[in-house]
């Protein structure tokens, strides 16, 4: 390919949308071509994101005119809405990258159980690939889809993989408790994303009943090579991005700690975007916020033989623009680190 | 008794002491007679605490004159402090509150462990009582001393107390995963709680090895009637009050959660400053705040037979200066929720 | 009259309204019996405001069955709609105390100049007066409505009374910059107080033509005795309660101190619910949150020449719903700081 | 110069300087060839800052050894301390560019007057240059020293350049009501810093007394062309970065903002980091945030005939770091924006 990649964003002013934009802003191979918006369409991406004023100076199209500009397209689009995207890419030739859910569940019963929906075109996920790059990079091979993952579940999947791929865990050993900053729920006004009703408090929210949970399930069950099952509480944290999950996983029985240590500094030994902390420090999400890091601390808990294993990244880039320039990076060829190599404010 | 209840408070200028002598103002019979302070001995309370300006005109005295001048002492100290205190209050005849942590735990070798410290006056605890009101209110008969819970463990106590008395949980099957606010960590000045260090940060702390840990089991196996041993995780949340802890009771088969619930509405149905919410709604510490109250919402993993059990609370009044002043009112036969009829803000 | 006030609450499901009705808990002479919302009709207010649940039993009416169960009603309401209802509280020989801006300018044209509306029922204006109780509570001679004064305009007009009644200030010479809470925005959602569009952001709004512009002018000219014109910057602060309003005063020549801060303190000597700060002290609103004080820090630049006074409150306490409580003290002649002596939480 | 500028930081561990180390990871032109700490000497930079980790693999040495393999020495001390630092600096012949306040001002009777100190080295005086490059670029021809500007003076300065240098502003006619966020105080701790203290808190400080106060008026006083004072007052707002700077310049008299507005257009029409805004848009601090750019907005109040010009910039990047690197640009005639074209998250 001669020349810079020409990226597409559909669904440009949600939060996904907009943070992809701004973090391609620094990618030295691929620039921004077009954006779109049905709701803003006609206006500057700036007006609705002064950040960017002078920096993007971008018009919302629609669709189409951004699948003809583009060489891959994004789509940031709430779930149900990709599938017919994909459609029109595929038919001009273009690449899709779905950030949104549409193309992350493999079993279109766990999609219809858990969203309510149909894969309309059940042709087209066979063109399509889901990929955690660290975990499942070797997977790509030309496909013209790709499927980003979720925010929840990059950061359980980075996570737990090493545990789950070489120790054995006991069926039903896994709980997972999760925590994520206000960008999660997206742009979209609600009551509880309201300033005075979110500043200050704290909770869990749809207790075992995530639509994440499959998708966690489903990697996890990739690693281990067996059927798992967990159980997965988010909640909403007072602050506007990062992930924390911490993640139990019971043995039942004494588990060499030092040997699980060993297991993931050896897993993640060449990865640029995984830091294994050293013993004794605990991952936060302040250390990983604006970066495409994820940051993995482990603990033992000689008492109940269980580790402890929390994982941070910032939701809005590993977990989503982020991981979405990776995957980017991955299908065009190019070094995945491209354009991400950013690291997060200390404050 | 004629007249008001004189209180005492040694250690006024910790977050903990100053609460509690907030808290008493809105009394009806009971009043602030001394408070004490090392650090800031001769100055006014409010001086320290301008809130105070104009409502407690209270000079810091030292820790003998607040002795002699109240019923009853609240001792608000880091741990090892408290023992040496009671000697001198019970030489006065005078009673004690121990908000701190050296009267909660009966086994002197579970202290030694935890805290690293021997009781030094063995006699003192056998005067001495542990009371969490709605749990263990039967226990008090006359102690001069009474040992206040911590924060931690009255959030998990009150949340799981139901289920730990009433159904067949496995060994090991606890998992807590709690969070607080800043306020728990007190008012001393360290980097983790410093503004840009804390604010947009989140991370666990202490995994597996909080000083709450055993003052959880002690109560969890006082309820089940049975040694229980549990992981418990806490984390630091970038608010000031509140704290959430999500518990998980793994039953390891099927389980009837509407007999549960049913068993938790049953139990504290005459509480005052408990809220098993309705099915459905969700426990959130801004419900809660500057309040007594501690909200527990129950929810039911069916795919992994699990009870997620969220109890939220003040950390500072019903986790430390509130419930000290129901057991205060305990103490003295007076209605338990005298003083703390207090709504929390809703913003 | 025998018996507790009854009153109304028109407009309870929003910020005002919601923090009068969790107020009035704590008024000894008085209870809400009846609250009323358009949105919610028919269902409980602990509904939408969980922190009331077992707290305020009230189900959610309409207005006329408000007014009809009150002796006094608050109206909640967006501008515009408070006539009207006055019009049917007197029918009924009931009181009304308006927490929005209908009765709050003396001159229609300035009402239509910054409102855009014309009083519709003159008269009633007549039958109503606007009261700041620390500067106008001999107004009261038995009118059956009380304008409740707005946020910034109390917490300026507090600030400034003293030097504007007893000492020459130049025309123009006044300049208030303010900051206020979230709260202030109200309970309807807007993108500026979506949580990640507002946390870590700050910036004015409104400048130089905000609606409590004429409410400031109209008492600093009563204050004065002669025709005050200010500019006046409000801003959003990334906190839910509280205001602070930093009022420059110029007075273009050398002018003492000493009497200056000598008259704010004899000024205020007597009242309760104002603190005129110790000089070298400076008013956060931290120390007056959830209280119906203001405090006041008076600073002298003599570089310049010009007072700097610094006035803070809570602007849904002093600035609405405390004071209209206040407002309802006075109208029924019982203590004026009856159900308001809240100390605020240090933390 | 072959290869890339090696810089150094002395005192990299306190907020300026870790930022500044980090803003330099993305430099294509310097790297940072070595960074000390007293108070952490030996230890590795990401020890003391995580998020470091795997980025800079940079031991902290002494300020001798700094010296010794820079070209240009970045000093982020507390004031006092600059000038040894330069000594040594020149004697090696290194450049120093200054981010503390020793090489601001120009009166030595100033620097007296604000921070209590001689200049102990006239002469080193007599070889720097304050510069802020948007005004003052052209000043520099070689001089071995640059004074960076304080945060708030940079916005100041930048919110105010058009209107002191093309129009008539009265003496006395500027204040200036600054908010900056919490790392504006540093890495210290202090009580009002405490998160619990300082969250959900907002209030002035130093009114009227502010170090920054002289180098605002050095700079206003060189624009205007004739001596300025002003009244300033900074104000600590709860969040982690940011300043916003609302100036009120009354002229007096009528004054055509349309003219006004098309000065300071003209002014940094080609500035690549001074965005004006369009009319009717109002300067945001969080648009600035983590970037180098300052946001101006333009507001005219008819009533009183003054200009309110809010200035927003981050004080860690254009109020020092990012402003630190641009001079060190300048410094090495490389193009003013190496290394800083950063985008502003949107949350």
């Amino acid at each position: 390919m001669s020349g810079k990649i020409k990226a597409g964003v559909v669904g440009a002013t949600g939060y996904a949308g907009a943070e992809l934009t701004r973090l391609m802003l620094g990618h030295p191979s691929a620039d921004v071509a077009a954006v779109s918006s049905v709701s803003f369409e006609g206006q500057k991406l700036s007006d609705v994101y002064p950040n960017l004023l002078g920096l993007a100076d971008l018009t919302l199209e629609n669709e189409d005119s951004v699948i003809e500009k583009s060489d891959v397209v994004f789509a940031a689009l709430p779930h149900g809405l990709s599938e017919e995207l994909a459609v029109k890419c595929l038919a001009k030739g273009k690449k899709l990258i779905d950030i949104g859910a549409d193309f992350r569940l493999k079993d279109p019963l766990e999609y219809k159980r858990w969203y309510g929906l149909d894969y309309k075109h059940p042709e087209l996920h066979e063109k399509s690939v889901y990929i955690i790059p660290e975990l499942m990079r070797d997977l790509y091979n030309g496909q013209p889809i790709i499927g980003n993952p979720g925010c929840y579940p990059t950061s359980v999947a980075l996570a737990l993989a090493p545990v789950m791929k070489f120790f054995d865990v006991p069926d039903g050993g896994v709980i997972i408790d999760s925590k994520s900053g206000v960008t999660g729920s997206g742009r979209g006004l609600t009551q509880n994303t309201h300033f005075p009703d979110c500043n200050e408090a704290f909770a869990p929210y749809k207790i075992a009943s995530h639509r994440h949970t499959p998708e966690i399930e489903q990697t996890l069950s990739f690693l281990a090579g067996k059927r798992v099952t967990v159980s997965f509480t988010p909640h909403l944290l007072p602050l506007n991005r990062g992930i924390v999950s911490t993640c139990y996983v019971s043995f039942g029985k004494k588990t060499d700690f030092g040997e699980i240590y060993g297991a993931y500094t050896e897993f993640y030994k060449n990865e640029k975007f995984v830091r294994v902390l050293p013993r004794g420090m605990t991952a936060n999400l302040k250390n990983v916020r604006m970066s495409n890091f994820c940051d993995i601390s482990l603990h033992y808990d000689e008492r109940t033989n269980r580790l402890i294993a929390v994982g941070a990244i910032d939701n809005m880039v590993k977990g989503a623009a982020g991981q979405a320039i990776q995957n980017m990076n991955i299908m065009f060829g190019i070094a995945e680190d491209e354009g991400l190599r950013l690291a997060a404010p200390a404050f």
